[in-house]
């Protein structure tokens, strides 16, 4: 598994639809954007349920109610997305082996361990820098740059696409159907 | 498993052993550089044969064979390293996601797989940042690092052990033993 999960991609692209910028869907169900997208849906649903722990998305009740983005989308960034999903692990895992050197005799002196082991502290510089990157990029910056390649019409098909869905639930048809 | 392993980890303590700026150990044998740190030796023979491979490492012949360093300290990074050990893996691992949209009707216009995807873009660049500060520190940086906080002895400390290794095998002692 890579670092950085393929939740945390079904998670953005998800939310992507949910901003405004992108399409203006309104609240969307996990079982609608797990079919548009073709994810599955119960794990989209253990995603969901990170975003909301996580204060990124709210649950809306009624016919309509579904999951919608809990602040603007200029104020999510790649990075809280990231967090929320996969958790705050760190890129490593220091085991302290300085600790251990043989010239020591099992008993380590107090500047051998004293802070942050020297590698570590390299690792960790390198985490905050991909960590800043990632604070870098909110969703609407990724909604617009899909926006700027997508044709004009992309948002009115994606809205459509969710209408259609919605009608077929109310007059009792199943769930699914694609746009022709 | 971290992103970064543990086998970069004994494989950075071990390439600092045989830097100058540490302590002019010359070339040391896995089996010693394993004991001096308490690390399986098998497992650390494996990181040397990819070391090796990479080119940071040369394996010498003789009595006082071992392993050292194939280029200056200065000339090898830590992201030399990680490479070496971790091989190039990605911090995301893209599925094309954005290709399966229910909209597109299984048949993904070329805008919509057009270049990278917008959210693998993020995660590259956030790779990218962290390689850059991986790349910036090198083993003599480290090297450098550690002795600035040891006491003035510790490298005479560490060359008289590798040295007592060495005695007490030509005096067909078992090997090990531990500084008083």
């Amino acid at each position: 598994m890579s670092f950085i999960s393929t939740g945390v991609e079904y998670g953005l692209h998800c939310m992507l639809y949910l901003t405004q910028t992108h399409s203006p869907v309104g609240d969307a169900s996990v079982r609608d954007l797990a079919e548009l997208q073709g994810v599955p849906t119960e794990f989209l649903a253990k995603l969901f349920t990170k975003l909301a722990r996580a204060g990124l998305v709210v649950a809306t009740e009624g016919v309509k109610g579904g999951f919608r983005l809990a602040r603007p989308a200029h104020r999510i960034s790649v990075h809280d997305v990231v967090v929320a999903i996969d958790g705050d692990k760190p890129l490593f895992d220091c085991r302290e082996i300085r600790s251990r050197c043989a010239v020591f005799d099992d008993q380590a002196p107090p500047w051998a361990t004293r802070g942050v082991c020297t590698i570590n502290a390299v690792m960790q510089l390198a985490e905050k820098a991909m960590r800043t990157e990632l604070k870098r990029h909110t969703l609407d910056d990724l909604a617009g740059r899909i926006v700027d390649k997508a044709p004009a019409d992309y948002g009115d098909h994606i809205v459509q696409w969710f209408a259609d869905r919605a009608s077929g639930r109310q007059a009792g048809k199943p769930a699914g159907g694609k746009r022709a």
